[in-house]
């Protein structure tokens, strides 16, 4: 049933980026070569797990690009700031790829009350790189699916032998739509203990048709469980509503009138 | 077992109202053309969702009033300052109706200590609209629910087979009590991926009897299930609590004395 | 098996107090006479519910003595400044009974370094307090249980007919110990829908010997549940460490030392 | 199956270390008396715990060193002040150990934009203690193991009824690797109410072989899963994304380009 762990790569592979992430790690090759020395820890529970992280970790994704997903430059304030954007993500290695989940805010307009609505959701970029050496990764090469909220409260509630698929497109509404296809399968491993994440991409424009599998464990996946138990609250953007309680603020109260707006219950 | 999906409206339904959501939204109606033509993504996974959310949403229900539900205006900071209100909701769009779930703080009262204390548990407001074209609705005839905190908790605890239904009378313990009757009830679609939320509302003020049904989805409940757990902690005033826990005034300790209101266990 | 719903007082029951929180309260006698005339909300899902909480419940506990748990006066903010102090409970209001819950915060103290410890868990007060007639409960006589975050635990891993038993003794290790025992037991209710909470005290100092029932519906157990998740972590001060995660104060990385202290997996 | 409550110290026991923690502690022995003389708690839902907590409690481990795991002192704010470093475990004392948990936080760098990363993702360090009296441990002979977050979701997701085994070498790919082996191993206890935390080292550097057991009750249990499920977003960084998230910082929203970085679905 699972699908076998294959990598095709109909067009050629990209010459492989140098994988510095800052400039004084280029400096560091013998960083790197300790790394790939090490074995990976092992445990009985489950698929042998092969990611561990380390300071600039040169599997890791690169940094977020200086434009942001909406076109514009992020502000930037002074360098390691209080209230600095912060970039955080789950990144998970395995033999043949790299998963790394990225989570992006909401966004909001002002009202004209000079409140704040959300008007976008956030989401959680998933990040697919192949592997092309022992523990190397090239992110020149990745292809990413943009789970949305709904989405990822499909994959809360996928039972240990539940299969799930997504379909993308996302000049979905333009004139290049049903250019690109993007599938991304989640489904059990065949021993039950985990799931793969596969995902497939038709570039009809860059005549690129790729698939990435990854194996993620059991303990993995609670771990994604429990990031996006943590993160749907916030890329809904509630948490900047809890935030903006002010008990002190409280208003002194007043029967509410009726009307449909104030229905209550008691 | 599950009802079908209808729509009784038997009041006349009122004129559409523009949709428009903030004035410069209402120049851009080529932008709502562009959004109708986009076939909402598919799943496997369970009843084919037709929800995705866009800038300026047209489908999304509009801002709060200027009067909140306590018949005040709400302080309004300058627009869009640290600090400003936030509100935020989550909205599902399905092709008879939309629902959104929008939360509602807490109140306080100051105590005489200087301390506060929550006087009324926060709640979520369940907005249903119909739809009147695709992608569509009409939120000017929009009924709502209020869902206390407890209720919250009775659907979260919900098996996936188990129903479930609340009663509201909005004027209960006022002259017009009876007039209005409210049922929201929840219980599973035939196939046992998804659940019907259905609001009937029967106000004799008003000469309406209507019945609004939604299917949600298994992920769309994950999602409201994981919300749900976020926000009642927030709703109840717990938060407030917890944000007021401050290490450094932390009293220096002293035995506890023997009281009934100073039980220790050990 | 689930004990009958018995409330035994050997004492002679004390004058029933004012149920005045504040004092333009009082003022207000025909708000409480309209809120006792209310009937319950209902609901087919569980055990019928007689909870509804308003603005200066009457039937709510009084707000917390001046002097704290540790007696001493808490520091006193000018009134609903921000950052005074905030107290919130969840409280559930039957027919013979009410309870309420009511987080306490951890204790710190200063290391030698500047940093704060957590010396001593919060836990949550549990407050029974016996109704005295139709909507009205004597918190004059509450008997209280301070729930500690191991029991937090197993109420939290109890399945749906497990029972349970705590056993306090708050004079354990004083001159006293041995002459209150209290004893908090939860149980399924006979229709597996929800439990009892049950807490029985025998006070020889005082000659008392009384026990007092409340049937918990499986909603709001749901919510003790998710109430019980969020705080734990408060009460255990893991939340004042996150908060004290500065990433713009991140050291520069050195390489960890060999030590016992510095184990390291990779 | 489980393995019989043993503690095999091979090598010559250290001095027993002087339980002080802080000066004014020493001064104190008939606290720690008193202590030792109170029975522990009972409960019947589960192995009988025999922990507690108490001011200055003369079983918990030392706080931290003042150079921290990363070599360099930490930041020192005058002392108590706001945003000061604040440390909390969770501690479970046994008849022949005791076990705790103490949370690490996790690594950023600055980026040239400003903005923060996450490159090393923080973990939980598990400190075992053998008991050397009743109700005293000692933590000059612990032995620790860091728990990262892979393993953390590991224990989240282990049935009732299954097993974990984590092997851990400090010295991985330097010099002494394979001198030091660590194993831990979470396992059901025989009445299936509970789990045994075991801990076995193999350190040939200090000809050290120790192995410790601690009984975990289902409650005690729960309270680490709730814990875990609160700190893995945090020692992941993800919480100081979302603290990053300035809903009046939101950028006014252009149309994304069309580029592998800009996938969208809808």
């Amino acid at each position: 049933m699972p699908p076998p762990l294959s990598l095709s790569l109909p067009s050629p592979p990209p010459p492989l980026q140098p994988l510095s992430l800052l400039p004084h790690h280029a400096k560091a090759p013998s960083h790197s070569l300790a790394l790939s020395s090490r074995p990976p820890p092992s445990s009985v529970c489950s698929v042998v797990p092969a990611r561990h992280s380390d300071y600039f970790d040169p599997r890791a994704p690169p940094p977020p690009p200086q434009r942001d997903v909406y076109g514009q430059p992020p502000p930037t304030p002074a360098q390691g700031t209080p209230g600095a954007r912060v970039f955080a993500s789950y990144s998970i290695y395995k033999g043949k790829a790299a998963l790394a989940f990225d989570p992006r805010p909401p966004q909001f307009v002002p009202l004209e009350s000079g409140a704040l609505k959300v008007v976008k959701e956030g989401f959680v970029l998933l990040q697919f790189a192949p592997a092309v050496a022992a523990r190397q990764y090239d992110w020149s090469r990745k292809q990413v699916f943009s789970l949305s909220v709904w989405e990822m409260g499909t994959l809360l509630s996928l039972g240990p032998t539940d299969s799930c698929e997504f379909f993308h497109d996302p000049f979905k509404g333009r004139s290049d739509e049903g250019k690109v296809r993007k599938v991304l399968k989640v489904e059990p491993t065949p021993d039950g203990n985990g799931r793969f994440f596969n995902l497939s991409v038709q570039n009809r424009l860059l005549n690129v048709d790729e698939s990435i599998y990854i194996p993620i464990t059991k303990g993995e996946y609670a771990v994604i469980v429990s990031t996006f138990n943590y993160i749907i609250p916030h890329i809904m953007g509630w948490s900047t509503f809890t935030n903006s309680i002010k008990p002190e603020d409280s208003q002194p109260y007043s029967r509410p009138q009726s009307s449909p707006e104030l229905e209550w219950r008691r």
